[in-house]
């Protein structure tokens, strides 16, 4: 399976480093050989490489800071733009895993359509296009007879979005409600042990879990793409945030915590949807409610069902590995389809 | 898609409700139209026919008490014993849903080499040739090309194998943890309310969760077999139940439910297995990990895995659609296969 990866920053090098850490047992147990024909990134090189990229030397390159600085090996053609390697690499499947814009969701959205012009499958860890174009995406997609998956934007690897399209297909799910952003979480568990809001953000800060620009994760905005995403996998329903009330947990103070705790509850920043609409606000919920005990990173989704009730599934929110495993579910899915 | 139906229990009928009441709903959305050809029990009549049997005239008959009271129509065959209509009915699926023997497998062990030689594939809501009989079973299945899918054993409907074997691969699993028992589960959680372990015991069987010899629940061996299932299934181990640590709960009293309320705990019967062996036994938790929320007859595995940690599903354990849904949703599978 020939693969192109359009960006390289934490999910990127996550995938790669799977790849070479699990190259010998995905092909032995799967009979799937993924090759690397292409890396684009926004401000440190691009590399072409027809019969593969060297995934050891691709991660020397980016640690040392820029592609440039990978081997000359025959065959490589470096600093094409996006769209010119996208044009050119022959890839069957597109990995976009760039910067999330949940204004315009470019220029992921650009590389999703060149890409499935050129015929290739998409698999995206970029919430963008899924959250904002899905329906213009699956149009194009489903013409060309190619898929769109994209179960690195919703739980990192945790399968949240294959439980509810593949594992409960049978079953209609009415709502999905949970816990989908790993920042926000992390930082009202610190506040339970008694963290300031201030210091429990400049710690989820240095841990990489929140961005220099904490907004999109403390005032709600991440949480709210991934029920655009829930709405419009399950649902078939384009939501828009500005349609959504969006609530985040910046105005939650350490008297509010303590004062949950004596009640015997949680402040947990519960994100909903229906085929009606969505929200995402913070909630008091008694400890022993099952969201109750998601704590740090983890992150979890309810799916209410006509066949089985409640189902809810606990994982990994967030992280370099857990989210590049998703790209490789996703690639491994298309293995199963022939691809 | 033609079915024969071993067992026409709870769950055997529970399937064939839902088929009555979605059969719509499946052939507009996955192209599905299931047709039940044949039907058995043990006591209470066979249907075979050959254009398939009526739904409704066939859950009325076994309300009736026995399925003589089927009408008269044409092509309808009565009282072949079980190997008869498996070797004359011509479905490609066969369901065994037949009452669970631990010790020996049988019948329902003899029914699936029987379907597999007539080159029918197996979906088994029985525990038993999955526990006991699993890498005979694969060998004959995959010698003749048929699958072999069992989600109906554990933890019902929830797709707690699915997740392990379709949503997680790519990932490698070292270990299965849970409460798997729905029965104990409901009297561990009756008893935290201030009931006997007695009165408890006697309300799950009123609420038909438990046996009327409800030994195999309380005992551990239900929660036994299943972890015999997951490490076969997972681990591609065969253990034994000799060979484990089984203690059910039946000497839990309400002083030690109290005891461990006392300190912030719960007790829970919990499963445990990894590729060394298995153990099934009841343990006091604190009130805050995510598996002492679990209460009544809800269910829950957690995987530790490679790439994502703990993974942790929670979910209806038992019932008459949850687990009929979980032969559907194997059919499905099935069906995707292009079966």
């Amino acid at each position: 399976m020939r693969i192109v990866l359009i960006g390289f920053g934490t999910v990127g090098q996550g995938f790669t480093e799977i790849l070479r850490d699990k190259g010998d047992a995905l092909r032995r147990q799967y009979g799937f050989t993924p090759q690397l024909v292409g890396v684009a990134t926004r401000s440190r090189g691009t590399l072409m490489a027809e019969d593969g990229l060297d995934l050891n030397a691709l991660l020397e390159a980016i640690q040392k800071g820029h592609l440039d600085t990978y081997p000359n090996n025959p065959g490589v053609t470096r600093n094409l733009s996006t769209l010119e390697l996208l044009e050119q690499c022959g890839a069957q499947v597109m990995l976009e895993a760039g910067t999330t814009d949940l204004q315009t969701a470019q220029p992921a959205l650009d590389h999703c359509y060149t890409a499935l012009a050129k015929g290739m499958h998409i698999v995206s860890a970029n919430k963008g296009p899924i959250a904002l174009a899905y329906p213009e995406l699956m149009a194009r997609a489903s013409k060309v007879g190619k898929q769109v998956l994209f179960e690195a934007t919703v739980m990192a690897g945790t399968p949240s979005l294959r439980l509810a399209m593949q594992a409960l297909a049978g079953a209609t799910i009415s709502e999905a409600r949970g816990i989908f952003n790993g920042t926000t979480n992390y930082i009202l568990t610190q506040m339970e042990g008694g963290m300031s809001y201030a210091h429990a953000l400049a710690q989820a800060q240095a841990l990489g879990y929140a961005e220099a620009d904490p907004t999109a994760d403390v005032d709600g905005w991440d949480a709210a793409s991934k029920v655009l995403i829930l709405a419009t996998a399950i649902f078939g329903k384009q939501l828009k945030l500005s349609e959504m009330t969006v609530r985040g947990i910046s105005s939650i103070t350490s008297e509010d915590v303590e004062a949950a705790r004596a009640a015997g509850e949680r402040w947990k920043l519960i994100a909903r949807v229906t085929p009606q609409g969505g929200t995402v606000e913070p909630l008091r919920i008694p400890v022993t409610h099952p969201l109750a005990s998601v704590g740090g990173a983890t992150n979890a989704v309810t799916y209410v069902t006509d066949m089985l009730g409640e189902v809810t599934l606990v994982g990994a929110g967030a992280g370099r590995r857990q989210t590049g495993f998703a790209l490789l579910a996703d690639l491994l899915d298309l293995h199963r389809l022939g691809v």
